[in-house]
């Protein structure tokens, strides 16, 4: 079994056709694509209403079309809310000809206000229009649905299992600032034409989603938004759920990095390992990369500093700590890992070693020298001025 | 009976003698003054040495001084760093001539390095040699601790019960940066002449902690270091637990608000009050202080964006929710309140409703409209670039 980058997100998996377009900061996309689809909710309590219609929705199990538009996150909006979340639908089924339970309704921007319905309305109009299987499709969406990305994300596969016929997975996704588990400010669609079982697409789903959107941590922030929608066409040949697993997570996983990496004001992409908890792993991961004091460490380069915030932030976790085995190393996209605190003791840092913390990927590594559980990865980026310049609308 | 704020922080009360001195960063301060003593400590598990030495020595509930220093934490030090703490209380009691058994040690700053103990013995002739009674001893003290810190905090109150004499109640604290419960990188040392019995010094100290240091958010990020020493001369006439406890909890919310006001960046002091909640009252106002992204709304003075964002963090914790109940009002330190969110709903807000943004303290309530638990109040500060500057090192 191999598995390929391919081009295209979306829109390289047969039968999805796509548009977007985005006016100032309201943006819309539309993507008509229909088959067996599950979702993937924020743990949000005060969820949108276009999420909680969304996964209304989904008790079907089958998805024609999904509308998601930018600018106003139709969160904490009452009633009136709903009823717009709903005439999204209206408007798409009478649009594409599709039923309204099986369109998929997704909003995005800040939480408080009510839709812009005519704007809706009319923009509607416009992508319908525009439609396309090409690739450009795809990221037309995936621009329409940014709000403070810098980049749009798209991010496709095809899988090798030898047969005939490749299955191809693809997906777009916004996020990059009220980033944290689970799940983040983003929205993620998934489109495949691997023929495969809801109860087994459910479970890939669930397990990729764990390992990389809730793996990325900007601000500890939870939305009200969320969601990871996957839809399959079933167009294509059987896959095996392994297979089909493996080129799910890496779609996930790419798209969660681009998130990381776009995480507002991010002038780095951390990646930080941990291996030998006892448990909590996840956590302790989650937790370092949440540091306001470890992130603007690394934004300022200091490994000093940032080692002896990450110890800060181990022991204030709940996980067991071996403060005399622990260890920690960093690397950086180009050069070697160089041993930093070595069971327990700082070490002394030559400068060449305080230079891996000019990389723009930084690799920490936290070994917690104290029990067997699997090794964990989460991402994150740095805490930067433009971080707060951004979210203080100034 | 009367609660009155006095000058003189520690030597307000009678017999307490402090100095302290500060090259660069590195800061010495050393009081002198003997009594029943009890501690409250951080609950971070990488307790820093002399956290581990000095909760060691109040085991004989006796204090008779206090060294503490600034500019190294001496916290993951290994055995190394519990000789230096053991050597500072050694260096203390011969120069003050007390037994090393009653010398608390408390260190602040950068994690990781060890102690110049060579530094610290040459500064101590200088401090022991200043030790003065005056108001002034206590300000070079509190000034000597200080880290990031851009003022000295100290808050002294007498209690007036009616007797021929008046009990005293001093503190001096540090406090700006890694401020989260439970606790803050703070240290704080209080000084009475209350005649009270230990059990009662604990108690009332446990009460007022966790209702004023517990109760600062700066970051989220829990430090190695903390803890607050009160020391009970008991040189004065007996007071009632009650009538202490209440000058105590002023003394404490006085210094935490001090804190709070000097978090690293800020530019506003902010107070949530949670009314109205089933249960995790406190969690919730610790957490909508803890979100950068509520305090970047804060720092850019945009009272909508503050508002949606309160919610998504009162959605994402683990508090019961009435979304169709809930209000938040605000007002600043000259308007009168004005409701930003009454029952569920956003309020169309006016200029003027803006423009109480603009001021420097800002008063958030929060009802969540649920239930009966008791009203808490916390406090903490806006997240501004000067925040990323100072923690980058830059």
């Amino acid at each position: 079994m191999k598995i390929e980058e391919v081009s295209g997100g979306i829109c390289a998996v047969k039968g999805v056709r796509a548009y977007g377009i985005k006016e100032g900061s309201k943006g819309l996309a539309l993507i008509e694509g229909g088959g067996k689809a599950t979702g993937v909710f924020t743990l949000n309590k005060l969820k949108a209403a276009p999420l909680l219609f969304t996964k209304r929705q989904l008790e079907n199990g089958r998805i024609s079309a999904v509308i998601a538009n930018s600018g106003c996150a139709n969160s904490f909006t009452g009633e009136q809310g709903m009823k717009n979340a709903e005439k999204m639908a209206e408007l798409v089924a009478s649009a594409l000809g599709v039923i309204k339970e099986e369109v998929a309704v997704l909003s995005t921007g800040p939480i408080g206000a009510q839709l812009n319905m005519a704007l809706i309305e009319q923009q509607l109009g416009e992508v319908a229009e525009g439609l396309t299987s090409d690739d450009t499709g795809s990221t037309e969406a995936a621009k329409a649905i940014m709000t403070t990305d810098t980049f749009h994300k798209e991010h496709a596969v095809s899988i090798d299992a030898g047969n005939a016929e490749r299955v191809v997975i693809g997906g777009i996704a916004k996020g990059s600032g009220m980033i944290f588990p689970d799940m983040a400010t983003m929205l993620s669609f998934i489109y495949t034409d691997a023929a495969l079982s809801e109860e087994a697409l459910r479970k890939c789903l669930k397990d990729a989603v764990d390992n990389s959107f809730n793996m990325i941590v900007v601000d500890g922030d939870m939305s009200t938004n969320d969601m990871v929608l996957l839809v399959a066409t079933g167009r294509s040949v059987t896959v095996t759920e392994a297979d089909f697993k493996a080129g799910l997570n890496q779609v996930c996983k790419a798209l969660a990095k681009q998130i990381a990496r776009d995480g507002e004001g991010a002038t780095k992409l951390i990646e930080v390992r941990v291996k030998g908890a006892v448990a909590d792993a996840k956590n302790i991961a989650r937790e370092i990369l949440r540091s306001p004091l470890v992130k603007s460490a690394i934004f300022g380069e200091h490994i000093d500093l940032m080692c002896g915030r990450i110890i800060a932030t181990i022991g204030s976790s709940a996980a067991y700590v071996n403060s005399k085995g622990m260890s920690i190393s960093v690397r950086n996209e180009n050069a070697d890992a160089i041993l930093a605190v070595k069971k327990g003791e700082f070490m002394d840092l030559s400068d060449s070693a305080r230079n891996i913390m000019k990389g723009k990927e930084l690799f920490i590594d936290v070994d917690m020298a104290a029990g067997e559980e699997i090794e964990v990865t989460a991402w994150g980026c740095d805490l930067s001025y433009d971080y707060v310049r951004i979210n203080a609308g100034k």
